[in-house]
């Protein structure tokens, strides 16, 4: 890191990933050299100030011209020649992740093997040298079975469903020749719910650290979208981030640079490992526009021996959308999505500067950012629909799974829903994202529980409660939530409401419920919009509109009061009792 | 923004500022050329797909040799010249800014003319085309007088502050001298509180938005720190936002780009223009990491006819630190600070790319992002103190603002304070920033309606008020404020505190308070701190363990209940009367 002779980092391969490390580089006073067939004309060509080598990326002769000058060199594709970097090793060139792990990654069923021996939670597979072995497995796995060739494959491609026994020996045959000689091996299949990704940045010290969980969504095999942090609870994301950690430390010494870990979420909330990525990954684009530090950036300083930058994200809620060739094959339909995304607030667009614009190539892609999930949908969802992708839809692949509300609305019983409904109307008036259950302290206390516990990992940020007579519900959730908790007193036909009022006000110290009028879910619904919009300057301005207008009423009020005097505007009230309805 | 045939825009200076241009332009396919009098060796050059000059910026025949395949000629530097420019646009070639809009920017004097002319607000300021003139100004406006050249003058070069009118003489003389013949004229001094800024980016087609306005701290001339949003009220930046987008849509057609707009903030209140530069700026760096959409990017957008991007930040909060040669003039000293900067959450390192490292010299800097500006302060001040700056120290130019708290602590008398003290401990236990002040709505009604009116706009996030018996203050800060606020009812020796109670929690339909127990303003405390923690994961965790905290309390007293038994327990209790203390 110093101004006057930067380090050299050599990258095999100058396509979009090598670019975009490319892009970063001299933020951090390093300079690239690359090795492309398309040499200086690569993406990444112009930006490598230490000079760009035409050639392929399996030549060894390439790759020791790419290694000249270079003080360290990297790779922005996992599909290289082992030996050829091996040589460069014995030529005492320092290659990151070195020439064995990519011996171990590039090979799919040496990957699965070296992990599984490392402990960590993978799927069953099994190695395939013939058509028995895979009629053996189809039989063992059951079917639909999983074949993949052992190298070579990405984006779906060396990737085979098993459905029918009967086509067992025509998709061997077709994988084991597309596989370059590596082989076959299968995967029982694994009935995921999302597939989530983990980027893990691994230093030559041995630090691990990792970037939030990402829910990933592949259509036909291609990840289309990745929202950031991953769709699913925390703990679901602290176990993929677990997971991931553990696969890239037991890379050992010689493996450093960010590692795109791919990872399935199954239905009972376990993780499994699905494969490695060594290098900046798709999944982990997002971290561009995100974080502080990207994984491009955390690639470079790993492999060039620089301390670690922090994983964390700078702001609540991340989308990345690739923009693929569109189907015409034609730039116009390409650009389209592109300059939608150029006029919204929080998206950040990049071109990958191809040459020639290819149906299904990948063109660019968007990153999208926002104070949290259901923000995000704002600039999500119209992107989504310019691009022609149903967020629900599963045909293909995975669904955009949707995004978490930010309050809950809960009650004792449905027969606090009709005074609770009133909170619900105030937050569809703000548009602020909400749910709304029947949760019992008294008749369901476990589902009270399991809600509560659960509450702030699944996304919320603030929970209504609404509770009569021995109303305990707000305060037990309370105590078993971070989350701050708004409780109604429901107005009881008894006390009428003043027992419910004070089993709600009256908490011990630690435990605060944020207690409103008695039956006034209306404000309990404008608590909870003004402390998400503590952080959210448009829904602050909204608030400060609405009470400008409560002022309107109360005016309009004065007025007809001047104008038809004291007695003519009781007339027209219909509460004349004398009782304040508050 | 084709992928094929990307637009070309040339770029007068190859400094860092072009450099910055030419690092976002690849994402939005451009391709950038440069001239520079170190032409490839600038620090624009290598990005430079489109080729680097070497020549001087003002030479005509460099500049034709710039523009030759450029779609349009911008600049990262507005001391250029003006006629070789107006040859350019005779020629044919889009400059943007254009010739004209130069001509009255670099020329200071000339632009205070227009922006006078414009109705834009304005120190008072006057030409002294001679010695009389300086000593004339001294006595209508009084000294300190400021005296600058009309051209050329940056960081505080080609300024020179008249303060003994025995000198006006000699400085008068010096400022000629190095005025490279343009002149000299004199601004009354401004006794401004703040210095701050705006970046307006204005397209061809005349849209004008502002990036929000930040203050800029400056030491000895020289821009050292930016916050941003700035630390003042939000009403102050909404004036500068309006007085710096006034003063460049001023400009009018042919103006397109980003500008610089630099304010002064009077203690009244008022801001008032003081210079503008037009091209990205040094206050503008920090839109790098906090927008969606860099001061780089919308000047390349504007300049190369593309729509704006959103001006808006995508973080809560962003300092930008610049990293000057130091003061030994060696790199080690230099890289100090940076490292620093590498391992800190949030932080992004940008070095220059400059050859050698010169005392003073910008070699990079740094920006930071928070979630607030409360937690900036963890990563700001000790860059601050790693390079020598103190932020309250206004001896050789402006202080760092303080950062506004995130909770607001209010009660009605200074009786109130023993039991709202709770509030603040818990405050401080938690590590959120507050403020504490006695605010009565009864005795003090107009500084209770400034303090809720403000408070939003100061920067708090959450109100917590404390009153008792006929206790108005909670409910009537809520009905001035959209922030949450939070009532502590104070016990009072009529009713226990149950005349509290009522006054804080039956507030009508429109306006919630957040009411906790009779006494509790530990609670109150809890409560805000859960409220801030929502978008906050390191403080919500915080909580967790508080809460854990509170079950191994009960739990302690469990097992020595188990020990002691009930008799043996209740012997070692201060409280042996059988009322229940909450």
């Amino acid at each position: 890191m110093s101004a006057s002779s930067p380090p050299v980092v050599g990258i095999i391969g100058g396509g979009q990933l090598g670019r975009m490390l490319a892009l970063e580089a001299p933020r951090l006073s390093l300079s690239v050299r690359c090795l492309d067939k398309a040499g200086a004309a690569s993406p990444t060509g112009f930006l490598s100030k230490a000079g760009a080598v035409a050639g392929g990326l399996k030549e060894a002769a390439a790759l020791r011209e790419l290694a000249e000058g270079c003080d360290v060199v990297t790779m922005e594709i996992e599909h290289v020649s082992v030996p050829a970097l091996e040589e460069l090793e014995r030529a005492g060139v320092n290659v990151q992740p070195s020439a064995g792990t990519i011996r171990i990654i590039q090979d799919k069923l040496l990957q699965k093997n070296h992990f599984q021996a490392s402990g960590v939670a993978l799927g069953e597979y099994r190695d395939c040298p013939d058509v028995a072995s895979v009629e053996e497995a189809a039989r063992d796995f059951g079917l639909p079975l999983m074949l993949k060739s052992r190298k070579e494959g990405y984006d779906g491609r060396g990737n085979a469903v098993l459905r029918d026994e009967a086509d067992a020996g025509r998709l061997f045959g077709e994988l084991a020749a597309s596989s370059a000689g590596s082989g076959v091996y299968c995967e029982k299949w694994c009935p995921f719910v999302d597939e989530l990704a983990v980027m893990v940045v691994k230093s030559a010290n041995g630090d691990v650290q990792a970037y939030p969980t990402v829910t990933a969504i592949q259509r036909d095999s291609v990840c289309r979208v990745v929202v950031a942090p991953a769709r699913c609870s925390a703990e679901a994301r602290a176990r993929a981030e677990a997971v991931a950690s553990k696969a890239i430390a037991s890379l050992g010494p010689g493996a450093s640079g960010v590692f795109g870990v791919e990872l399935f979420l199954l239905e009972s909330g376990e993780v499994l490992l699905n494969e490695v990525a060594p290098r900046p990954h798709n999944t982990g684009h997002y971290t561009q526009d995100a974080c502080a530090v990207s994984q491009f950036e955390n690639h470079l300083r790993a492999v060039a021996g620089m301390k670690l930058g922090s994983t964390e994200m700078s702001v609540g809620a991340a989308a990345m959308v690739n923009v693929l060739g569109h189907s015409s094959g034609t730039e116009e339909g390409t650009l389209e999505v592109m300059e939608l995304a150029a006029g919204m607030p929080g998206a950040t667009v990049h071109w990958y500067g191809k040459d020639g614009c290819k149906a299904g190539r990948k063109m660019g892609h968007v990153n999208l950012t926002a104070p949290s999930a259901p923000e995000l949908e704002a600039t999500l969802l119209p992107l989504l629909a310019c691009l022609g992708l149903d967020p629900a839809d599963t045909s293909a692949g995975g669904r955009v799974p949707p995004p978490p509300p930010l309050v809950g609305v809960i009650m004792g019983s449905d027969s606090d829903l009709p005074a609770m409904s009133a909170a619900c109307d105030i937050l569809k008036k703000f548009g602020v994202a909400f749910e709304c259950d029947i949760v019992s302290a008294h008749r369901t206390p476990e589902k009270m529980m399991a809600y509560a516990k659960s509450a702030a990992s699944r996304g919320l940020q603030c929970i209504i409660a609404g509770a009569g007579g021995a109303a305990h519900l707000p305060g037990m959730v309370a105590a078993m939530t971070p989350l701050p908790v708004v409780g109604v007193p429901i107005k009881t036909s008894t006390f009428s409401g003043l027992d419910s009022l004070y089993s709600i006000v009256q908490m011990p110290r630690g435990i605060p419920v944020a207690t409103v009028a008695v039956g006034n879910a209306e404000n309990a619904g404008l608590l909870a919009v003004r402390m998400v919009a503590a952080t959210r300057p448009g829904l602050q301005r909204k608030m400060v509109e609405y009470q400008e207008g409560l002022q309107g009423v109360v005016e309009g009020k004065s007025e007809k009061l001047q104008a038809k005097g004291v007695d003519g505007y009781l007339e027209g009230m219909a509460n004349k009792s004398g009782t304040v309805n508050v």
